[in-house]
């Protein structure tokens, strides 16, 4: 008999914070893989509103049904962590044209790095579509209702920061 | 020690005829799935150049050499081919801005048919980015160089059909 | 006390069948114009699936819960037809950025032809964002699932005509 | 006889500072709508050329010849906004591909926090497509020509607050 | 003193009929090239109203005042005909993201076909960003003005051959 | 005997640093026209990581085997600097629909600045279609490789670069 191979996901991104369409896409691809490596990215050049460990602690608490995804970090290039974790596929959620070309252009030059790495593009349900976590973390500054786009814990971790943010700053 | 799931992946189309992008897709997919059928569909509307029993020999030469991947064909709707043959994942290539509109609605539309059928978006090599059947076939009838967009035995077969489609029409 | 002036708008399209999407326009359009004329147009080049008389018998039954909405049909030039029924704006349903194309194009015409006439567009709701009459019409025949796509009666006169064209074809 | 109803529209923007683009949705907006409330946004995160209350008075200035359009300036989330203003439509002007994905994400975003709230896009002229307020500082700091882009008006106080900065800078 | 090379650059096109947006490519770029080949492309697949000599005539007529632009037919493919003409460059009006997509296509196939032959991209004026021969055609059938959108000579013509096909057909 | 017309083309840019696919570009360029200006942009706005002088060293090293190119520098508006240079036409290169609508929207305007000035696309081979100078900044700070994206030379002063400001910063 024939043994399968097991095969690894990346799900590379900011999560800053986690989103329902984050979500959407984890439980899909856990379906089509052994194992989905939820990636999030040190990220040099902006100044996000979570630390690297709270993104990863919100992560793991929304994705704790899921067997077969865990949370883990990275610095540096996709195709170093990529290549150290021997994934097999890294999944970029697709909402809309503009993502479309800069994830094109972004697998092409992980392609160039790395030709046996392929990028799978996956589309979050369309009750997601619009979704991003910049325009969650802008409505919850303005006090607007996120509770149809993230899970209650981030909402409930979203508030706390942005108070904690008002009192110190 | 835990089992590993056997998934098949279902990569859909035309194929009149198959491409140098359809083999790199192809190749890519039988990485990541157990099985992957290059599923040859029916098409009441447009008049092939080949029929379904031509395409899929052409297909099957093409993908000898890749052990997990099947030729079969089917008629009807996607979906319900996909259910029939148990797949995961719905395959389609993805080159251009205007594929992605079309293959996001045909998506979207599949999933609300089905929506544990998870459609993944690859992309062919950027050297076939802009190839596709119908411009191999266009350049076949005028006598362009189709040396690098298909395999040595899919020219063959073109121009073996054209010839004997001017010989009878 | 000043008077409010009555303005009417024209939705026009081939709706062959009308869908929820368009019935979504509908509705948002009315609550915005005194007067929202549907438009059927005859359409020279396509073979329609259903006749105008059937189509506006359609979307007359799926519209009378909507107090200023009317039925209408025309042939000839957008622009004429609008300037006959003395309309404010021109309504078009914008799904997808290869639509936004074509209709910026006809906006631009239609107010190069009459520059009084103000073309207005409108999103469905993103749970139709992928449809299309031509979509649910493929559906229809190969036997799919179009029960949150169009109203039941639509559904009705679909597969009835669909049953017709096969004992006749 | 039936009363007509009052329907207000809100024109939404940065207006740093109003162009001849702004002003043409304006006058096309005040035509299909009883009241149009142009609203200058308070932008926490750019620094902009103009105070609030400069680009108010410039506004107020190019749109004193259309009777039914007022300015007004709003802080926090536009639905909270358009709620209180009873607003029956918000208009966005829709110039390129890139407009469209961005507007139609923050159109789905506001339909989710308030489902009544319709957004309707206008195209300015074609004359107008490729003019924002950002291409029009960046010509008038070069000492481009400007005269084609935005009124007199509003050049003569673009070109007297880039001379106070400069002496004050 | 260097000898200048002498270059030559070929347009081409269906134009059936040609636009006034044709004739404001073909001047910029005979500003450029000091030969510009107008190609008449006979098109297998589609059937044009009016016959290649037809266009022909009219280019000739429009075109008479620049210098050194001439008309010319070709069958077959693109970069055979512009290799037998030697041509250093491949004109192509670029008006919409649609347009783009298929142009860089065919751009990147003819590079593969013949590497030293350049396509390059202009912009017709943004007055006719909308035009095409499609529309004009449309337009011409129910009796729109077309003034704007071509010159009188074409306008005469385009008349003359809708009426001659009504008494025929 | 008629006299060839000498023609500039200006191809603008900031270069930070020159990568293949621009050298691909002016290669393609220099065919075309009798000079070619690769102009170096000061860039108020944002902070390069290589100098004016330092950039046009670099160019001039990538580009010294074609006769016909020259580099220069300039700030201001690009028309202006055009226009002193007697330039007949600006050369930018397209690679994806993003890139083509912000293009777009600055040869209209240039065009409106002044209207002899012509806008020739140009696309890099595909090889380098996903290339931009910042993803191979970035690329290079994160250790990775970059020889199939710009010459030796440069990819040699961009490690020198990254390692001095280390040090320093």
């Amino acid at each position: 008999m024939s043994e399968k191979k097991s095969r690894t996901a990346l799900y590379p991104g900011t999560f800053d914070p986690i989103t329902n369409g984050h979500i959407d896409i984890i439980k899909r691809a856990s379906a089509l893989f052994d194992t989905v490596i939820v990636g999030v990215a040190h990220n040099r050049q902006k100044q996000p509103l979570f630390s690297v460990s709270e993104r990863m602690e919100m992560i793991r608490h929304c994705i704790e049904d899921i067997d077969n995804a865990v949370v883990d970090q990275f610095g540096g290039l996709l195709v170093d962590y990529a290549v150290e974790k021997n994934v097999n596929a890294v999944i970029r959620g697709l909402r809309a044209v503009s993502d479309f070309e800069y994830e094109m252009q972004m697998a092409l030059v992980n392609r160039k790095l790395n030709d046996s790495l392929v990028t799978v593009f996956m589309m979050p349900h369309e009750n997601y579509s619009y979704l991003n976590s910049s325009i969650v973390r802008e409505l919850a500054i303005y006090g607007g209702k996120i509770d149809f786009f993230v899970p209650k814990y981030v909402k409930h971790k979203l508030l706390e920061k942005l108070q904690s943010n008002e009192s110190t700053g």
